[in-house]
């Protein structure tokens, strides 16, 4: 590229305003949005008309009178009609500063919107560089980002992916992978693996892999040939760990790869929700004595329902402690959630803010309007081991407050890539910075160009520091937080009960669950059959969203999936052992705070108060239909 | 849903002209895509003002005049001037009524382009219905129009997938579990199928299976548990076939699944680069004679390098006969491009209208403008056939002229999707209508709810008939022959050098792959350098694609992937088989000819006579060079 005089790097985010980057609960800034959206359109159409100037519109304004066209911009018209009233009936108010305490939702910003709006125009898709030079660009430097916000920087690298679900399934695909190529390389160049036993192959690490393969470049086709893509070996594996919050998507991703649920163990978690990773030893001990590999562990920085944050930390050490002991196993970060999070830990340089520098940096950048409430040296450490990990899933459309759908996926060696490549004929060269074909790096094929743009604009206006999305994420977690300090012990009159709102935890991250129960009650059924009723009323269930003053969302613990891991909780509100035996469940309402304006003071005050009162309706309502 | 006075059923669409429908290759229409998209702005954000009137804005007028709000406003349009800089320099001009002759592109509906753009303000997720209650029925109904559209009517199901390659994916996963329930069912209700042989059990047809799992409602859960998803038996399935053209997402999909490339079989192609149906049933033969099952077949509709319809007719009668003989295999139909193409054999009813009967039904819909000379009893018929297979890829962002990235699954039978689906903990009710949690049926999580809007709305204005799509669809086809009889035998005269232009094959449907050649050349290397260098010339390598006036795209049919197939076409242009057996491989130009625009006589006369001037400066080019 031509050395610029108007340079790129325009941006000073330190000045950023995050009530700039919003159309606005009330729409307040769509002057904003339309004026940078006609202004796209028209650059877009200018673009067209000056593509081949000398070709004249192939619409003429004759056609344009014609009857038929008038009745096909009339019955266009009348679809958007049906399309707009139906998304009015029965969408989401995500948007609201302060009512919508549910779903991983919020307003997303405005300028990836519209960036995504614009870039559709011109439909590229990243599948190939050739489909789409600008944005599979943008990509590339996503990627970059994303490489960087985990702490692997240029040596790693990092794509969009369609959503989280799928980038946990590319996370599986790269471990089942490389686990086998031991054995693939022993196949193809026994030299170079000679004197392993099938035990130490299969407990080789990733960097020994990487290593090993980079000699053997010559071989590395066969070598792949016999990998797990070849489809045999897959039962030598072993066993591959997630924890016990574990999203359904876990199950389906080692359904999918072939690894099966057979072989598929949830560790235990702590009281906290986080994985034990204390069980974790003893686990991957007993499966050693009996020479049962291990596939590979899942890390989640911000489960799914608890928003809590494994203790990468220990989880890093526990591996290095074992690998002394010739145990080896895949780490695989499920930061779907979490992990824009990490930005708020980053300085302009990408660097780890050590913990002791960290609050000055907050104080500093205008992190918190408050204190700050929140952060543990432990949630520091998680968050700074990331970078000791294989690969990681991060999701732009959760805490990117980018809009669906907009996962990712980052490895931490760029090397690691080619293992599990593809290369189609009509592909000529390879080896260039930007893939030729990034569909054959990756699980899926084609893919929106527009997604790229949109993400990279957020990037752009929010670099991924302190500076930056560390801004927007403080601000979800103090809202969090305040959320968190006025529901725990929050007591409502309803007749002559009490009901006392209880958290689950203190959060690790921006998400509160909770439950109501009436003071005095003993029985696990009737809290669980409050809360469900509560999540009736504050949900679509209900009939409706729009004319709803106070939305959440809810789930179940149960024993199945969570097995004990519950009692403390519910023994803690008092239930008995005998209660939980019997009812095998707690039904939990969940908060995901992502309001980018919760976390102001007289905001949540305002909100605060209206929830409060929204809340208490809703009680009356439902004990007075009993 | 309450009676409505206001039907939703306002469209005729035997009224719809189609050059209302796109943005206009100069941005003819910019006027009603403004005043479209800026209602639907205006609508949304009265949704936002009037939830909660009582809410104030949560910005305020003094908030917008900060020093850091306004830098923050300049900083996105710094931001986006880079944007749309970028997008403006390196984008391709898919839009041109007439001069890009490559990738599966063209302009993109403009109301699937607006309704994105407005149902991405209120970001449902359709993973959850309720995260999404209005676009989570848009994508049922979606799925309803698709399994139509297959011929699977109601007892089909469909949903809307992130690409091809992902749903591809998704077949490949139904024919393993399915292929795998048999041994299952024998492990936990063993009277169920009592006194079949394994070979019988591996042979079992997916109707006869739905039903024994039908009578063993009980033991779903258990069935399930040991069925692929296990991980065991992956390695008794069977082969998975696909024919010799394979686009290399069906390697990366077996790789992925865990039933392995190992498993995977390249059927001959014919000389039309159609599955050679003979070949597969001689290679079933030989595969059963060993007693090695088939897994399943992949049928092409529409081949990515050729554009070529694999005869589904065939190969459903080669089951059909098998099936006498106790063989059985899945049928899995790769649509992904041709899949829409459909709507051209279906009455308003979505019936298949018979052969005699087409000719017709185009003449009163007015589907070609000149004669059809597309149209063979054997597409017709292959076409039909797709209502037998199981399940089917089908992208709306391909012959759907949808914006990427929408693809599409439809399975012949939604009870189908029970075998494969997840429930999680916080999904209370199963069974409805719609998925409560559509991500446990699927191979995604989180999806836009936006992209079901902009699919959603196609159908609406284009419904997937002879009268809607098919209009459109024929357009684009009728362009294909239009160029395929003006490039086939075109000659240039470059010096005394006479070049001359030769089509692959007569197209099945839209796509045109083409070579050129110097008269009298006899070295094939000559030729493959010259459409190498052709390609340089007429794409993004030599320098941006703005200012170039004739595109195409490339490709290589090389033996490891295509073996002999291409020989014939490389011997009728005069080259012999000691040329073929020594470069091994023919360089290909190839055109999807997408543009709504080029089947009218008048466009494309006048764009023909400019892509001869272009091509003829090329190749001058070319050859000044030398």
């Amino acid at each position: 590229m031509s050395e610029k005089i108007i340079s790129e790097e325009i941006i000073d985010p330190s000045e950023t305003n995050l009530k700039a980057l919003f159309l606005g609960d009330k729409g307040e800034n769509v002057d904003i949005y339309k004026n940078i959206m006609n202004r796209m359109i028209d650059e877009h159409v200018g673009w067209r008309q000056n593509y081949m100037p000398q070709d004249l519109p192939v619409i003429t304004p004759q056609d344009r009178r014609e009857e038929s066209f008038q009745a096909t911009v009339d019955n266009m018209n009348s679809v958007f009609n049906v399309l707009s009233s139906r998304l009015r009936t029965d969408s989401l108010p995500w948007h609201t500063a302060g009512r919508f305490w549910g779903h991983m939702n919020s307003e997303t910003l405005m300028p990836s919107i519209i960036a995504y709006n614009t870039a559709m125009l011109w439909n590229g898709n990243n599948v190939a560089y050739e489909s789409s030079p600008a944005t599979s660009k943008m990509e590339e430097e996503v990627g970059q980002d994303l490489s960087a916000l985990m702490g692997y920087g240029d040596k790693g690298w990092g794509h969009i992916a369609c959503d989280g679900s799928i980038a946990n399934l590319e996370g599986i695909w790269y471990a089942r992978n490389f686990k086998s190529l031991p054995l693939a390389i022993k196949e193809v160049v026994p030299a170079a693996v000679e004197g392993k036993t099938e035990w130490e192959l299969l407990n080789m690490s990733t960097e020994e892999i990487l290593d090993v393969l980079d000699e053997n470049q010559d071989h590395m086709d066969e070598i792949k040939e016999r990998s797990a893509r070849s489809g045999k070996n897959l039962e030598k594996l072993g066993k591959w760990i997630v924890p016990q919050t574990k999203h359904y998507s876990w199950l389906k991703s080692a359904d999918i790869i072939g690894v099966g649920l057979d072989q598929v163990i949830a560790c235990d978690v702590d009281n906290e929700y986080r994985m034990d990773v204390d069980a974790l030893e003893k686990l991957i001990r007993e499966l050693a004595a009996e020479e049962t590999p291990v596939l590979g562990v899942v890390a989640v920085v911000g489960s799914t329902e608890e928003g809590q944050i494994d203790r990468v930390d220990k989880i890093v050490a526990l591996r290095e402690k074992l690998a002394a002991e010739g145990i080896y196993f895949y780490i695989h970060v499920d930061a779907a959630y979490g992990g824009y999070a990490r930005s708020i830990f980053l300085d302009e340089n990408s660097n780890f803010i050590p913990y002791d520098e960290i609050q000055a940096a907050y104080e500093e950048n205008g992190v918190f309007q408050g204190e700050n409430h929140w952060l543990t040296p432990e949630v520091h450490a998680s968050f700074k081991a990331i970078e000791s990990c294989e690969s990681v899933t991060i999701d732009p459309h959760k805490m990117g407050y980018v809009p669906y759908s907009a996962g990712g996926v980052v490895i931490k060696d760029v090397r690691m890539r080619d293992v599990i490549s593809y290369f189609a004929t009509y592909v000529f060269k390879k080896g260039a910075d930007i893939p030729a074909l990034l569909g054959a790096y990756i699980l899926e094929g084609s893919k929106a160009g527009a997604t790229a743009a949109a993400v990279w604009t957020a990037h752009k206006i929010l670099p991924l520091n302190v500076k930056g999305f560390g801004k927007l994420i403080g601000a979800s977690i103090e809202g969090a937080f305040r959320f968190y300090n006025f529901i725990d012990g929050l007591e409502f009159q309803v007749g002559d009960k009490t009901i006392v709102m209880n958290a689950l935890t203190r959060p690790d991250f921006n998400m509160v669950d909770y439950v109501f129960n009436e003071k005095g009650n003993t029985d696990l059924k009737v809290m669980n059959d409050l809360n469900e009723e509560f999540y009736q009323y504050a949900s679509y269930a209900k009939g409706g969203t729009y004319h709803n003053e106070f939305i959440t969302s809810h789930t179940d613990f149960a024993v199945p999936d969570y097995g004990d891991s519950p009692f403390p909780f519910v023994e803690g509100l008092g239930f008995s052992r005998a209660e939980w035996d019997k009812e095998q469940k707690v039904t939990i309402l969940r908060a995901a705070c992502m309001s980018p304006y919760a976390h102001d003071e007289k905001v949540f005050a305002e909100y605060s108060a209206k929830i409060k009162k929204a809340i208490q309706e809703k009680l009356e309502a439902i004990y007075n239909e009993k």
